[in-house]
C-alpha cells in the first residue's frame, strides 16, 4: 500500500495507539512513527519493544514536523494536550483522536487548533480488556467499524487520506454526526460497560457467596460481564462524565424495562418473559451476519488446560 | 476409561443432552445411550444424524432397563417427566437432571421417585447460546464445573458414580446444597442474563438507533451481552420463575448498585467511578487464573472475514 504520512505521531502509548502503530507499519501507511507517553515507564516499555521508531519525552516534541498527530489518551486528558502541542504543530497537518466521545472532545480540542491544521475527529470501536504499551496488535482493527466525525468546513482530502489510513489498518469507515455518534456508543457501548462494572461489583459485594465462587463458576454468564468490567478504570471513567446525557438516559430506559421484566418474574408472567427473550435473540442472528462476532461453539474462545 | 452404565437414557434432546452423548461416547462411559423427546422433529434430527444409538417415541420407553436416566428439558417440565418415568424406571437406577436451577427441580421430581431408585440433581456449568439436537459438541464440559446437590440419605456410591461420569466427560465436580446453588447461580448466572436481556431489549426499542447501527457497531461492548440473550427462551423462562427469590434478591441489590453509579454520573465523582472500576478489574484477573476463561486478544475469538 502507498505510504500516506511522512511522518505520524501518537500521543499516548496504550492499547489503540500501539495497535495503530503496529497496524500501520504492517501495511506501510507511514514513513516514520514517532510516539509519546506521559508516564516514564510507559515510554521506556514502548522504547524498549520498539513500538514506535522514536520516543519523545513530551507531545510537543513528537508533533514537531508530524503530519498527522493521533491524540489517543483519556478523552478527559485531549484538552490538556490540544493546548500544549497546538504551537507547535506542523501547517497544513491533519490532528486526529481516538477518544470514545465525540461532543466533548471537539469542545475540548477544537479551541486550540490553529488556522491551517485540520482537525477530524475519529472514533475506532475495538478494543480488549488490556491496556498499556505492551497490549496493542496489528489486527486489532480488522473488519471493524472506525466513525469519523468532522467538523464543520473540515477539508475534504484531509478526510479522505485519513479514511484511507484507517482502511489501510483494515477498518470499515463510516461518518457519523458528534450528537449521533455520542447517542449510538451510549447504547452498544457506554450504558453496556456501566451495567457489566455495576454486576461485577455486586457479585464481589455479596458476602454469603465468596469470591472463589463467583470466579469458579463464572463460565455460566457472569465471565462475559468481567471481561468489559476489566476494561481501563481511567479511560471509562472519563467516558461516563463526558457522555453524561446520553449514558444517563439509555440507563433511565434500562431501569425502566429491567422493572418490566422483575415485574413480570414476581406475578410468573411467562408468556411475557418468553416474548421477551425471542425478540432479543433476533438481534444476536444480524450480529454474527454482519460478521461482528462469530457464532462457534463456547463463543470460538481458546481452550486454555 | 471404563464404562460406568450398560444403558443411559437422555430425556431431552438440546445442547446439554446431545453434548453428554458425544462426551461419554467420546470416553466410552456408556454402553448404549438412548434418548428422546417431546418434538417429533427433534427425535428425526437426532436419529439422522446419530446423536444416540437409539431414540425412542416416549420418555417411558426411554427409561426401560435404563442404569442411569437424565432429565434434560426445562426446568419447569421436570416434574411432569418425572411423573410420566417414575413407574418404568428399573431398581437401582439413577435418575439425575441438567436443570439451571435445584430447589424447584428437588420439590417437582422427588415425591415423584420411587423407592430403591437414586435421585441426584446435578448442573453442569456449560453452555452456549445455541439449542437444539444439532448444537451439542463433545469438548463442551471440558474444564468446566458440574455441581452435584444431592439430596439427604443419597447413596454415596451412585453419588460417586455419577461424579466420575461427569469427570469421565471432561468435568470438575462440587458438592454444594440446593439454596446454595440457586443462590451462587442466581449471582454468576440468573441475573447477569437477565440484565443482558434487557440491554439487548432496550437497544432494539431505541428508534433513533437503527437496528443496523446496533448491530454494525456492536463490536465496541453490546454484542457480549447479545450472546448471552441470545440463549433458549423456553429454559430461561423457567430459570427465572422458578429461582424468583435469589434471582429479585440479587436484581434488587444490582439496582441499588446502578442507582448510586448513575448518581456518581450525575455528579461528576470521577474518584468514585475510578475506585469501582479498579475493584472490579481484580475479579476478571481471577477468572483467568482459575482457567475459565482466556486473556486472548480479542479474545480469543475466531476471525471471520
Amino acid at each position: 500500500m502507498t505510504q500516506l504520512y511522512d511522518r505520524v505521531a501518537l500521543i499516548g502509548l496504550g492499547l489503540i495507539a500501539g495497535s495503530m502503530a503496529l497496524a500501520m507499519r504492517r501495511a506501510g501507511l507511514a514513513g516514520e512513527i514517532v510516539g509519546t507517553a506521559r508516564s516514564a515507564e510507559t515510554r521506556a516499555t514502548a522504547a524498549e519493544i520498539g513500538l514506535v521508531d522514536r520516543v519523545t519525552e513530551t507531545a510537543a516534541q513528537a508533533v514537531q514536523g508530524a503530519d498527522l498527530v493521533v491524540l489517543a489518551v483519556p478523552v478527559g486528558a485531549m484538552g490538556a494536550v490540544a493546548e500544549e502541542i497546538a504551537p507547535h504543530l506542523k501547517p497544513g497537518a491533519t490532528v486526529t483522536d481516538v477518544g470514545s466521545v465525540k461532543r466533548a472532545v471537539i469542545d475540548a480540542v477544537a479551541p486550540h487548533i490553529p488556522q491551517g491544521v485540520h482537525f477530524i475527529p475519529a472514533h475506532p470501536l475495538a478494543g480488549t480488556e488490556h491496556s498499556g504499551p505492551r497490549s496493542g496488535f496489528a489486527e486489532l482493527f480488522d473488519n471493524r467499524w472506525c466513525l469519523l466525525v468532522p467538523v464543520p468546513d473540515t477539508d475534504p482530502q484531509a478526510t479522505a487520506r485519513l479514511r484511507t489510513l484507517w482502511e489501510g489498518m483494515g477498518a470499515n469507515v463510516d461518518e457519523m454526526d458528534a450528537d449521533h455518534h455520542d447517542l449510538v456508543l451510549a447504547v452498544t457501548s457506554h450504558a453496556p460497560h456501566l451495567i457489566a462494572y455495576t454486576m461485577v461489583g455486586v457479585a464481589d459485594d455479596i458476602r454469603r457467596v465468596t469470591d472463589s465462587e463467583v470466579i469458579k463458576y463464572s463460565a455460566a454468564g457472569f465471565r462475559d460481564f468481567t471481561r468489559i468490567a476489566a476494561s481501563d478504570p481511567t479511560m471509562w471513567r472519563d467516558v461516563f462524565l463526558t457522555n453524561k446525557d446520553a449514558t444517563l438516559e439509555i440507563l433511565g430506559r434500562f431501569t425502566e424495562e429491567l422493572f418490566a421484566l422483575q415485574r413480570a418474574i414476581r406475578t410468573g408472567d411467562g408468556q411475557q418473559l418468553f416474548d421477551y427473550f425471542t425478540r432479543t435473540r433476533a438481534i444476536r442472528r444480524g450480529i454474527i451476519e454482519a460478521g461482528q462476532d462469530t457464532d462457534a461453539p463456547d463463543f470460538g474462545r481458546v481452550k486454555k488446560s
